[in-house]
């Protein structure tokens, strides 16, 4: 009779974009395991995925999950939640069977996994019934900021992170609150949330940031940018207070 | 006639505690600087420094600055903001001089350098006379949350990162307006902090965290954990909304 011991796995932070910010024991798991998984965009490569070159062996296994195409989908509308359900059942399923053969597996996850992570949907999926470890990441924003070499918050500043989608007072409120504040998700957004700046005189420290710690950055304060549409993945920093000592 | 061309002064994220989260490209410059400077608290070797063990040279040289003795004063006292002042007026003049003699230094901190570092005011002093590059290391938040195993923020949840010495009403105000967050500095306002999340029937999701990264790290939900005061350097996690997709 024999019993197979379940594997084990491990969530991995890949970090904000730059190969280089993947963290030793990223790298050490990532050359050890039998298997990875990642999510990408169908017809995409896949950041996460391409943070990983040159720490896999030839003969790791790669589990590639293609995310549903719900482009003309609402987040709130339920065709949109059933099918990314869907797909993080299978993904969950998939890496399951991997699991229970024995083989450990590494989840790749950009920046950092439990940071507005999908790889979370699977790490609720699998926690009562596997062995998980979460390596963290270097969350996107934090990325962001040292390329910006924005000092972001000090002593007893308060730092709010805020979804561009929030309704405008909602908006206004957390930002009258907040010392420093990071606004994601911008997109159309943008207009509405570039009002709210202005009308609390917040406009002009704040910073633009478009693919933070990629190649193509694109760094400006955002007195400056013009008035086309963000893309749905650049952010606005606003850095606290920056009294001297 | 020689002149000699300035050194690059790297501001260097050390992570949260686990040498293992160090990052590829930090370690790379570990290793290659001929200087490396970092704050010591009197009679301690330092976290930062330690983290630095196996990545430098033999002679690599180490200027170290002692934090002034401030125990007794509050962080608004003019006195306290003295010392600490003149602490970083003589770092930052140290620095300058290797940097002036055309040597890189690397400026080692504790977690990421522009989320509540010291590095910042280092940063500030030398910004306009030398070329600086930051290196984002994971901060403290972010390694604890993965040692909790404790994913904290979905979809377009709110995260706000607060400091337990707000006053009660900011910080419930705060409080309300976040799905997600994490309340750092607990020390002595752990009571307070306490009343307020009973108040808004969030005791039961929060988890209270020591030590997040380290091996003696403590990891237990708020409704178990005793009366005793909360050591300074402690944190309360409250995750964003668990819905499942």
């Amino acid at each position: 009779m024999t019993s197979t011991k379940a594997g084990r796995l491990y969530t991995i932070g890949m970090g904000p974009g730059d190969p280089e910010l993947l963290t030793l024991k990223a790298a050490r798991i990532l050359g050890a395991v039998p298997a990875i998984a990642y999510f990408a965009k169908v017809g995409q490569r896949g950041h996460a995925r391409t943070l990983a070159d040159g720490h896999l062996r030839p003969e790791t296994v790669e589990l590639r999950f293609d995310y549903p195409v719900t482009v003309e989908l609402s987040h709130n509308d339920e065709r949109y939640v059933e099918a990314m359900a869907g797909c993080y059942d299978a993904a969950a399923e998939a890496i399951a069977a991997r699991l229970s053969a024995g083989q450990d597996v590494a989840l790749l996850c950009e920046g950092d996994p439990f940071f507005y992570g999908s790889s979370m949907y699977l790490f609720d999926r699998l926690r009562e019934r596997f062995a998980q470890e979460v390596v963290p990441g270097i969350p996107g924003m934090v990325g962001c900021w040292a390329a910006a070499q924005l000092p972001m918050t000090h002593g007893d500043d308060v730092l709010a992170v805020l979804p561009g989608t929030m309704e405008e007072a909602a908006l206004e409120a957390a930002l009258q609150g907040a010392q420093a504040a990071v606004i994601m998700k911008l997109g159309r957004n943008l207009p509405k949330v570039r009002r709210v700046l202005e009308r609390l005189g917040r406009q002009g420290r704040t910073v633009y940031v478009e693919r933070g710690t990629m190649a193509a950055a694109r760094i400006v304060p955002l007195a400056e940018l013009g008035e086309a549409p963000a893309p749905y993945f650049s952010m606005l920093l606003i850095p606290g207070r920056q009294e001297r000592r």
